[in-house]
């Protein structure tokens, strides 16, 4: 886990992590070379064949400034069908090319007899630190993340977090997870974030405006919110498409209680799936499935909050300091508030 | 001004109310006797007729369990032609009728030559404290809140929020404003919200989780989160349809950091609109209008957030303690947490 | 079954009816007075209470013109809890009244520690020939039309579509239904429409544009497109609410085909519901469902386009002509066009 | 123009064709080489730089079963900032990277201190006649389309619709105008369709189910609808976002009367953008703008209906036959269909 103030009060999974949520594994490749700091990081929903075993999903858009592919077909047809790649504004292309490619070699009937691949790409602007114009990030990198998934991963300066800032500081990835009990089931919801988004003065922790004083110092950087933030959400629960869409929909108070009013430049998405797939997509006509009634969601709907936030807080206190393109650089949040523990309640 | 904590960093307008964006007024009648507490509140968006005059205009649906009436042609046509009234559940229909029939009145090609009006009526179920079943407000009631709008207008246990509940506490009406400058104008943004919504345990007050070791105390009324929550938020800012679905969306940034993740049974709405009317119903095909570029809305939608929290602030602060239906009792979080100044930063 | 031009391939149900898909019944209230003809329509997705026994639902907005109230919930619950009542556009509020009454009667536990009703009030403006202003819609009519829904029902002048006027000739109510093999299966669409949009120029029958023919005889009536259409669609397929979602985007393939391009001011409207109950309002926390596969969906797509192209001509060709307000008339699309038989393709 | 059966009653423009709105050009880069078959088309909004003059714009999903990009962004800013590029599912990626590449090559400061860009691409699976695994489109070929772009361009079998397949027989690109008075102006709506959708047994010309004929024919190739319609509007009336999401929703019924459903499989996107610039991206804060009065714009909505279904038909008779992949083959309705001037009504 993370050595991070602690939000909210529900429990953690084990890992504090979305691979709390059985079967979901993540994968970095992270690209750190002087002006190029950037990288790729994949969320695979299970550890099978997404297009073969789809899993329920929904994506809901708090601010559209964004370039993510693959959410109209996701919102329509209302499944995940390939892993979430996560990368920068300007290999958004690439990524999508590498994934069908790879759908490809897995199955050569892809775009014959069997439907084309749907993939998800999200990406952040990491161009403060990261020379994008290099377009460093090639195929190649999709598929050594995804053969670095597993259920232990990095937080931070990592992956396609490599090269993001968040509040002015160092950001990037971050995960958490929630645990509550509904009947007498235990369920998870588990969140990754490639945090890129808002303004120092804004920074609020654990309820506190810390922004607001730190920010007193000079800043060196720009004070623009033209970051993004994708928040991917994971649980075990059973829930289908319209009830994932609820649940991805509360991943902005989590947001919000960082600090953050979604800025107008910055692309803010959710995506939540549920782990178990739905079908088999050579299955037959009808599928039977188990899902929750709407009137027990109250208690996944907190844990949602709760974990967004803490998976931002999680991806601050995780990340080192960056140097990168034009020797701009950012700090990390443990140099500018070591006394965080002092500062924060209950830290 | 209400006496109450005061959230975010933004200076307020003079009356730290909605009717600090020029040309709003507001009405409310109560309706306080026994087991009957409920009423009706009007928001009007500018002094002259609403229907003559529309304003630019959107809605965003936070969560969708409420019976809210005329958001689809609001965003169809991008205006509001009629004063939003607030109720509770029970009396959207009698306040519909109200409206249609005060039209009328008013313009008597109505429904003949002219086109019907499309009434704005939003809800929130008062029925803990207040019988609805009574159907106790009537069309009448309609008249007399419009009589009474002002600039000047009480908060708390009043009009439509008489017999609301916020976490747990007695909620109802409250209003904040917030001012930013945008290149050389002051520009307004001012909220006004029938809170009904949450439950104690989450409450936090500027950032302080309150609600946790208030609720320690063993609560008398259920922790059901089967509130609602309307935000009425008004600019004088030139902003088309689009830009004020997007101001909307930021209201929810403002209801999250009291402690709310939109609760399943809480219907959570947005209406927001500019205080200058788009154009005369009866004028000429094109319209001219000078509108805001997006590059320049951050601020804006900062001062949403910061309005939205203010609101609800300070309508709790507002609210003293109501008895009604049943016995049931809300307490105002000034009885209960009357050393709040203590507790809150610099409050 | 109406003596009218049949529309596409697909084979009907007995009744060619909403009611051939198991449990739908159907109600009117008719009022003809002079000035004054209008009236209600109710249609039941089965005969059981609504409120208790909720079936999967959704709506879709093709041009958001238009009053209906409850979608917004219906949408993010994804059931429809109540009958839809379709009437006219002044009538509303006193529909929305009648049904919360109704339920409480029912169920006196509504709006204390039940949920609140969420009532769909559907209405077309009627003010052509119906002397709105005299608000001759009551609360009672709201039970006549509910005591006489059966399976079978008259279509054209009766109920809500009493007074509505379609393509600039009588309108009102119609209805069809298309049946398809999907697997081992045979499923049933059926519609209901509440027709009371379109100029006459428009009118196109079974692909002919006969519309423009008949316009060439001077018009008595104004050209306006400021109609509306209500969709109503039931099936038995075992659809959730995303599926039923997409079904109801199909509607608008219907509407268009009689000649439609959705003028501004009308509320083109569509609401898919299927008719086996999802849950029990009282049931435990999971529902076992068993949900069709998307793949096998297109055959109930265009059984939807048939059908609701079926249903409006059916209201057009069952409706009698009527005189009322202002003796405004609409005449019988049987009076101005006797010979659509030698007309129309193999008719 | 294209000798083709003649849609509805409006006048087209001099061209019948999108580039009669002033400004819009078209460019082509056709791959026809054996199982190779396919291309790229753009569609330029003007002839300057669409980043730095970006266009008010909307696009509407009818059916969400494709892979477009930058619908997000363009609905959120309600913009489009970039050319329209149509190809096939499989080169989304190498689109997106070589718009990218080409935005920086004219501004390096994009992803610096510019924003980036937002590049909108859309896609049909033209797998049926190409042999989409080859990855046959390369970024190169976006430059070639962006230089061949004009007022004049082929339609048919060329640039993105090389290898598409519509209704059976050879689709592709298709192209119409129509022009309407509004007031003292002439305005005109301009189409052009990449056409890929469709099952021979429904197809529709002007009003007439020729399909059900012509697949009385035993098939050769399966009868899936698992094609789509990008269906590209312009227009030079003043309309600003949310008056071209309600052109773009009048596009289905266009689509509609050529006999489709809008099948599962198929992703039906409409993208309406207006021609004249709403600002430069370096401009000031404020943008006057006139905008229409929606109560205008029926014209405009019956112009655009029947220029979609005129662009399919003109696409269909524009269409040569093609060979390729597997020795699949596509014919031209010309030839199916050699009577269609005896067969359809007028033409």
């Amino acid at each position: 886990m993370i050595d991070a103030p602690r939000v909210g009060v529900l429990p953690s999974g084990a890992r504090d992590s979305i691979t709390d949520v059985g079967g979901v594994t993540v994968g970095h490749h992270t690209i750190a070379d002087g002006s190029i700091q950037t990288g790729v990081t994949v969320v695979r929903p299970h550890t099978g064949d997404a297009r073969r075993y789809p899993v329920p999903a929904a994506a809901v858009v708090i601010n559209g400034f964004g370039k993510t592919t693959g959410l109209m077909q996701l919102n329509e047809l209302g499944v995940l069908e390939s892993p979430i790649t996560l990368t920068n504004t300007f290999a958004v292309g690439t990524m999508y090319t590498a994934m069908v490619r790879d759908a490809v070699a897995r199955d050569p009937q892809i775009g014959r007899s069997a439907p084309t691949l749907n993939p998800i790409v999200a990406e952040c602007n990491d161009g403060w630190l990261n020379d994008l114009q290099t377009f460093a990030v090639t195929e190649e990198h999709y598929g050594l993340a995804m053969k670095s998934a597993s259920v232990t991963f990095a937080q931070g300066a990592v992956g396609a977090g490599r090269g993001m800032s968040c509040f002015g500081l160092k950001g990037g990835i971050g995960s958490a997870s929630r645990r509550v009990r509904i009947g007498p089931e235990t369920l998870s919801v588990g969140v990754l974030v490639l945090a890129n988004f808002g303004r120092l003065p804004q920074l609020i922790l654990c309820g506190v405006p810390v922004g607001r004083t730190l920010a007193g110092v000079a800043e060196e950087a720009p004070l623009r919110d033209r970051g993004s933030i994708i928040v991917v959400l994971g649980t075990d629960a059973s829930l289908d498409h319209r009830q994932l869409r609820r649940l991805a929909t509360r991943a902005s108070a989590g947001i919000a209680r960082t600090g953050s009013s979604f800025g107008h430049g910055s692309g803010d998405i959710a995506i939540a799936f549920a782990s178990r797939p739905s079908y088999a997509i050579d299955g037959t006509a009808h599928t039977s499935s188990d899902v929750m009634n709407d009137i027990a969601l109250d208690p996944l709907f907190d844990a949602t909050a709760e974990a967004t936030e803490q998976a931002i807080v999680n991806g601050l206190f995780a990340a080192e300091p960056v140097r990168g393109y034009a020797d701009h650089e950012r700090q990390a949040i443990r140099e500018r508030l070591p006394d965080w523990r002092r500062l924060l309640p209950s830290a």
